[in-house]
């Protein structure tokens, strides 16, 4: 099952390591170590394989992936080994970007896009497309009338309005060239009835929002704990201190606003009431692409005894990020082969905002997801229960 | 369902915790936080209600209840204005209160327990007593021949040996008297082959070991999700920090290395392999009833990438304990009138180092629960779907 | 020698903490712990004796004093049982407690605070008064051509304007009855030029600014040693969650702002340089009378290395505050009985943004506080040394 | 002022990482971040330049030392990019690298020593050698008569027995050869009567002992911190997790030992009172070269109120142990020059467990060390005030 996955913002630190993490597992140089996909209980024949994956991509800069990938070696994100020994397979990546798509309205802008993956899937005969959003946060959109339904979302955006902000303009376009769209940010992407009315019209799935790698990772076994215990969660203070490209622009208040509270939201569903305190996001340059995240709990036990419990998460975002990346093209490509439809809420496991939000417990999305996993592999050509190709 | 709840070590802080919780229950003086069973998922008509309870129990040091109950309350353990609303309760639980069984052989011993423990069940009228273990902590048990058979143990027991360890000397009375015996404790309890066979023997149940408070509590949510997200940890390090008297007991290094060995099994099986790192224990008196744990993980990500993780929980151990003392002994009550024999693996989620290791993820220990706690009450006479009495 | 203490906000956490503890101290039912006059280095007899000191003061509200301590007493912030054994000498401190003085014009509230003033100093004989403003933090006030000198002062201070932030109208008060005067607090009090003029033109003392109690207390050992072993701090941020009214007050950005400027001013002035990151105030009101301050400081070493260190700081401020406003009190006491005049900048040790700035490395403060006191009691009527009373 | 550093362990992870670093310093490859010499307060004309440093040394490993440099390159100790510039200083210093020297006796042995100290200085033409003892810590070493007196150990060194324990026969070799002799580990180097009385005899200075990087050293401003405030400090607990060299040998308990006693005597001896606690060093393979350190700090305030404050140090042993072995070497070139004689305890600031122990807060420590720079600078030749050479 040769695979596509496109990546929006394709020379990001998220992208760039996802495709030399990639294109290392092709070639056998590196483990799959942070790759769900890979577990027992994930893994069979319904997923392309690490070999079967080809990668191309929007941007609107135009550093060389290599570069990229150099400067993330020697920030200590990826292997500097790997990237000197991957140059020819890095250059074959490198002529499948794309500058983001330009035309005068946005409809021929979403026009160039789906030339650019069409090209793409013909160029490399491949059985899809999966395109991933791992571009620049939103700030978070501003509502249209165009947004309710394809037909008039279409008729808009051959005006001269700027009808959808950027990640939902590449979903568009993604559904219009019969491609699966994931947005791994918190921008809207394809949150938006006219655009899920369009998956469904074109019989694609979709997946999202925003991955889950660090803090709120952690909340998603934590406030579980908390809740299984019956203890009363009093507060639940956090800062998340942030070097690199995205810490800069979460720094703009915009989108800090976006990222904060599908970080808090996780708490209030969990615990069924909101604890005090916030969660802060600050820009530190000097942390480069590694993230430190410091939270404290305090926490009332039985007769009222005051408790507390702090942790401090010291994670590379950009090393959580892109093993997840591959995973939810593997598993988005998997769906689209069976014919799934609409948003894959079984998904909710990747994500720290998920779409319809069945569980913010990771133990109850881990159930989720192998479940989804264990029937796609069911139903695959290759397993023993599936059909003939 | 009126339901004896005979505790051993009835003078220590969690077993008078534990009374004064449930007679504050009772009274309707404090809510239920830190009760697993008041949860919806698990409460219901199988399980006795606090009203139900009756305290009694076993020590070997003789300083008065309310006296104990005084010192937890300047020690900020349970509220001063509880102990002092409940002089008369107290005072009741007092008289039910016995020093330690004394004899000439350990036979003569058990037979005291056993004529406490059916003069407790008479006096009150009760349905049942439930048995628990919150005494001290005792050094590894020598191996006896006589500890693999229920007749070679009745035999040895008369003779001049100190055949059983004191856990499991109040385990062979309990199932003597015909009590369900749960071990909150890391001592041997029930868990040889003779007092299997016994319990069996007698139709009883049998729960345990060690009440999982704290550091592999969060251990016990925080390894599957290093797992699940096939990350792989390098090292995990851990320094327990606890006054009290159980802290006393515990620098002891032969009840040190029986706790410590508990603690770190949680993670090699979780993992599937076992970390670099060491969990230590010290006493540090000016701690008093709380405990300060402190945790290092290493660990590497997508292509080697090194992060961390380090988490300091500041708990009091006795108001995290307490609770669950109460949700055993109404739980093991409704298995015994359900009429389950045997050890109670369903009760896991207590645990540090539940009989029977089914899983070590508190997510799967949960669902256990609840599907335990759902068969009990499905079948319980006030049900639905329950028979008659 | 008599003194009198004026508290300025006389009814909040740390002046009801400084008076309990006064008293409890004058009546030896506590010790000395955290008071820095009574250190081997600092006592001697220039120093009033606790014994010695009258409380009385100006509040906006009038919660009577044993209310506060007994709500600062089951915060645990003080022992309930001192609250408990001093009923008549709290009783005898209500007396002494003013409302925040009333009147058309500023000169008309200078004028009452005089007379309150005085007239404490009369009816309890007292040597002197020292004026301790704890009230709450002002937002940054105003500037005023009138505050340049003291003559434009007085005459605006009988028009309509409100000239002077109230900070610095009771340190107007005070110089003119006579009374040196400190601010514990970020507000502007005695930090004018009028206000100086009229201190030197009375021949008194002032000291200020702000408390060092927590974390910026921790940053005045640590920045000089990472600046001693001329390691390059990289970034320094720090999260400060508080409860208690303090932190309701600071949640308010004005007041917030004045307070964060002056605790990040000790790194700069320390290193030689700003390091990247914040220090950010966040209310929690579930922390109550407690504070949690949490701080990353990365830094680098020989040849570039890359290295962090974090500390968390679990205080109870007003526990912190409390003797060094008793310290305050006895040392600006001593000072004027000495004849000092002008700003005392050797108190520099007590304050986060200290009068004149000679330093901000706590042991070259400790130096100077310590040359101060020696001093004084070399040159103290008891002393070997100095000459008659 | 030509200088020869001779390191005793010239193979290990501090003594490839200074010589490293001094090469670089020489070539203006690197700046001197982690040099206390090179602080305003402390350079001056007395000290030799870093290039005028010459490196050679014993091991008994044989790596070559371009190995270790790149081992600890790859280990992320040292930037790779110095290594690889400097590989013809590497080379040189190659060539000064002796292997331990052997021989019959101890006194043989020392012999041997003697002329490889003696062959360096003559071949560089040095003005003096400093031997820098950077080699692994020995267990506590046995008692011997001959340890009293400069003739019994001449005696006894020619006999059978093993004497004297590495370190000191070092020592003492350094000091038959007319070197002033510095030990940055806890062994016993120089500490003996008899090599003490020799020092004196040869008119040699000395200084030691254990290197001051991280855990200690930050207790060095907080314990003094609570003594200043008169705060109580309840407990003082830490844990060392350490891999590399050294943390393998330290998890042997002799030398943990050691190790841990020299670090608990900062806090007795500052704040006049032992507090409760222990300090823990773990052997963690995975940490590598890095150690991180977690304490946990409890105080009494004003009234008892209990408070706490914790502290994590990750630290790049080696990184911050290197600069301090050249600072010393600059330092004690110096003291010889000038003539001083004997026990440098003036050089406190550097280590864990300094001579004559004046003080342990690193603020007073760092009065001396400035003191002591100024009065050799005063003196030195190239000074102002300094007489002609
Ligand atoms: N790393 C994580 O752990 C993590 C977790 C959750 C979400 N995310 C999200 O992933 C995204 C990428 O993160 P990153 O660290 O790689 O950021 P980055 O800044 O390194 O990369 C973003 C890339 O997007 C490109 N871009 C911006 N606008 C674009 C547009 N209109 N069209 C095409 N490309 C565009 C930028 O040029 C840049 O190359 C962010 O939105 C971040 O919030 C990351
Ligand atoms: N508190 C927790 O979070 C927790 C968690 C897991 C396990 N535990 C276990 O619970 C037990 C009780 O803890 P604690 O803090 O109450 O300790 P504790 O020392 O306060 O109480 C123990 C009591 O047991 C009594 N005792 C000792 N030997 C006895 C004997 N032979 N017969 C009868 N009584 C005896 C003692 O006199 C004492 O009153 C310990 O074994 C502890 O390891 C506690
Ligand atoms: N606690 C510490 O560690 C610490 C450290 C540094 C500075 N401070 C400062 O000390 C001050 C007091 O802190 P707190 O915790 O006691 O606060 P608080 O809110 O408990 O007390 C402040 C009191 O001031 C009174 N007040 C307000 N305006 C007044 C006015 N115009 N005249 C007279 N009284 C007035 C209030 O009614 C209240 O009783 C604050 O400004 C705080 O920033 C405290
Ligand atoms: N790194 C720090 O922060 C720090 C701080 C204080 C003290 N120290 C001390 O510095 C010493 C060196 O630390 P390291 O990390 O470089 O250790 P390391 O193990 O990397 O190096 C020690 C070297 O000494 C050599 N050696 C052992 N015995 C010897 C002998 N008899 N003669 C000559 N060489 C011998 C070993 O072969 C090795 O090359 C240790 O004793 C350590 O305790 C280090
Ligand atoms: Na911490
Ligand atoms: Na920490």
């Amino acid at each position: 099952m040769r695979t596509g996955v496109w990546l929006v913002g394709a020379r990001g630190s998220v992208a760039t390591t996802s495709i030399v993490g990639g294109l290392a597992l092709r070639a056998n140089l590196a483990g799959p170590t942070g790759c769900v996909t890979e577990l027992p209980d994930l893994r069979g024949p319904a997923l392309p394989a690490f070999a079967d994956l080809v990668f191309g991509g929007h941007d609107v800069v135009t550093t060389p992936l290599c570069k990229r990938a150099e400067a993330l070696a020697s920030a200590g994100v990826i292997p500097g080994r790997l990237v000197a020994a991957l140059p020819d397979e890095l250059a074959a990546v490198e002529e499948e970007l794309r500058p983001a798509p330009s035309g005068d309205t946005q409809a021929d802008r979403a026009a160039a896009a789906v030339r650019d993956l069409a090209g793409f899937r013909d160029r490399h005969d491949l059985d899809r497309v999966v395109v991933v959003n791992v571009s620049a946060t939103e700030p978070a959109a501003r509502p249209h009338a165009a947004h309710s339904d394809p037909e008039a979302l279409r008729a808009a955006l051959s005006g001269p309005d700027e009808v959808l902000p950027a990640s939902s303009l590449y979903a568009y376009a993604a559904l219009e060239a019969g491609c699966p769209y994931v947005d791994f940010t918190p921008s809207t992407g394809a949150r938006l009835p006219a655009l899920h009315a369009l998956a469904v019209e074109r019989g694609l799935p979709y997946g999202g929002h925003d991955g889950k790698t660090g803090e709120t990772l952690v909340k998603s076994v934590l406030a579980p704990m908390f809740a299984m215990r019956n203890l009363a969660v009093r507060s639940w203070s956090g800062v998340n201190l942030l070097g690199g490209g995205d810490g800069a622009n979460l720094a703009d208040p915009a989108a800090n606003a976006a990222k904060v509270e599908s970080k808090q939201r996780v708490l209030g569903e969990t615990l069924g009431y909101v604890p005090q305190g916030d969660t802060r996001i600050d820009f530190v340059e000097d942390l480069g692409d590694f993230k430190t995240a410091w939270d404290l709990v305090t926490f009332a036990g039985f007769l009222g005894t005051r408790m507390r419990m702090e942790f401090t998460w010291h994670g590379c975002d950009s090393a959580l990020a892109a093993p997840l990346v591959l995973d939810l093209a593997r598993l988005t490509a998997a769906a689209h082969a069976a014919g799934r439809v609409g948003p894959l809420t079984e998904l909710a496991f990747f994500f720290k905002d998920p779409l319809g939000a069945p569980t913010h417990s990771l133990a109850e999305q881990w159930a989720l997801l192998t479940g989804f996993a264990r029937a796609l592999h069911a139903a695959a050509p290759g397993s023993a229960d599936g059909h003939a190709a």
